[in-house]
């Protein structure tokens, strides 16, 4: 039980949903090079199986606190620190990359490399009082990976703010600005976890795979581009079973009858 | 006057006003293959005339609720969906690319390809009880193409969630995310598209249209080449006889003798 | 005292902070050619010395009107207007060129090439009562460049509505919008705009620099070379020895000795 991370299948009383508790407490769950390792693993892991959704959790009082200073700070080696990052980067790239939607549930605090998290899962539910910074600069390091996913999530002044002062938002601020998408009392996370992951749960799998990939591939294209790809897309997921009998389910006006 | 879309000139009192009103009231204006054709060429005829605005509008409760899913279903080989998306996209992308601003006047449900015509038009004034929603999962159908436009209105989260959970969002929450621009009880909701229309077409057209061309150009490229295009577009702008007209007028301090 | 552009060190009683005002309040400091090479020469300045943060300001009841319509106006050829657009885009970008933040104080009103100006900044700090329009269209000219910057900082329908309508938008709506970051009372606005520049000043400077460029590169291209921009970014970074002895510091719980 002492594993860096912590699997749960059919999590939350949800069949479907696998749940990956980030579990380094005592060092607010510090993305230590084992750590990396253990979180990419277990994405791939969870990517490749028959999952539906994954929960991204943190065990003890806060969801992550970034990467681990004291680690990084013993070999001070410009060589290391590139290939320190780019193992960080490539886990991060997982979450975007595998076919499942990532939540995030989110609580205490999220900085710098933990904030990141946050920013690359596809949906992200706090607990109202979750705190969010990209601190690094606090310390003389920008927090420039960390910068990547949340300019493509906050405004522009927003996420800049943020990086150059390194100060924290709470949960509120974090929704309006497009952080996160659901906010809960501690009491209340679960269950607002719980219903968002349920509700994915429940769609076709081939269909939510197929539009995640297709969802960021798109974003990255002009938009003629874009509509081409979606339109192609959208022309195989039609074909598919699930579908088929989704659509004639919704013209007899049924409930559709899947698995 | 069952014509599919119904076309009015001088809408809402205002000269240089066309309105287009999907006409399939019985079924919630679903875009069938004829629907589609239709638009596509009121669209174009529109873009290709003096009008300065146009309006989008639904007949009866909704103001449309995506593809004709029955029509749909009825010939199920990809080949006939590949053809069926492209023809989508082809309509959603004369909207943008026909010099006049096209308003989005909504009330009831935009769902599916309908949500997608809200997030494709320049602007979008609704109705307090309008309900939104990329509703396609629920039936196994992820909603891939109207991805494309809500993805470029919606911050990424947002968009995202709709996506993915099919949930309807409110007025409210669209007004707040950025898929529409005013919104208006049901009462007053044709006098808030009017107000926005008459602001809009009181503006030189040539000035209108070249700016709206940019504005979409310059999107899709980095900072520098926009700029480089948007100079070009003033320089050319400036030249026009209304620009010429109407910064002389601001100089001498009286209104612009137009037309 | 009668500079165009009036320059001061340690501005707002913070080291390193240097304040570049505008100082035409009579044309409310419009941007006429002299206005434009007189910013650009003190934009360059500041962003070669060791100044630490800039704010622009403008004396006066305004930020800035925009153009100089009068100046403008006087040489109706094509030419001249394609220099001297390409002169403001230029002064324009070397705000995102110089390695400072770049913080607008804002009040009274920013309109057209003003509202580009606020656009621009890295970081706004308005005035409550401060308003923000691209009005050109108004006078048959399409706010084009503005366009590049505000489609970049607010969401696309509430871009295009500002540039179409030419309609002003209050400092609360700037903020919601993600145009401007900060707003205070008018008697609070040099406090609010001193605390801001006084939290980025006391960070080291190469991070913040590193930071700022890696920020704006990373944004224009795919989010696989984002990161690996980032990525080398941050491997840079860490090596500064700023960042050493603040990790370190870190480490152990004290303050860094910067410095």
């Amino acid at each position: 039980m002492n594993e860096l991370v912590q699997i749960e299948r059919d999590a939350y009383g949800v069949k479907g949903v696998v749940s990956l508790t980030l579990n380094r407490p005592d060092a607010f769950n510090a993305l230590s090079e084992a750590m990396l390792e253990a979180l990419e693993t277990a994405l791939k892991e969870a990517g490749g199986s028959d999952a539906r959704v994954v929960v991204l959790a943190g065990a003890g009082r806060a969801f992550c606190a970034g990467h681990d200073l004291k680690e990084m700070r013993a070999e001070p080696a410009r060589e290391y620190y590139r290939e320190l990052f780019a193992r960080c980067s490539r886990m991060m790239l997982t979450i975007q990359r595998m076919p499942q939607p990532v939540i995030a549930r989110v609580h205490g605090i999220a900085t710098a490399a933990g904030c990141q998290l946050v920013a690359m899962c596809d949906l992200a539910v706090a607990s109202s009082d979750a705190r969010f910074a990209v601190s690094g600069v606090n310390l003389g390091l920008f927090c420039a990976t960390p910068s990547v996913p949340l300019s493509r999530n906050v405004s522009r002044k927003a996420a800049f703010e943020m990086l150059v002062t390194g100060e924290f938002i709470d949960a509120h601020k974090a929704i309006e600005r497009g952080l996160v998408n659901r906010v809960a009392s501690p009491g209340e996370l679960d269950d607002a976890v719980r219903k968002l992951a349920a509700t994915i749960a429940a769609k076709p799998r081939e269909a939510v795979a197929a539009g995640k990939g297709l969802f960021y591939r798109q974003l990255e294209t002009g938009i003629e581009q874009a509509y081409a790809m979606a339109s192609e897309t959208m022309a195989c997921n039609m074909m598919e079973d699930a579908t088929l009998e989704g659509t004639q389910a919704f013209i007899e006006k049924r409930p559709p009858r899947w698995e």
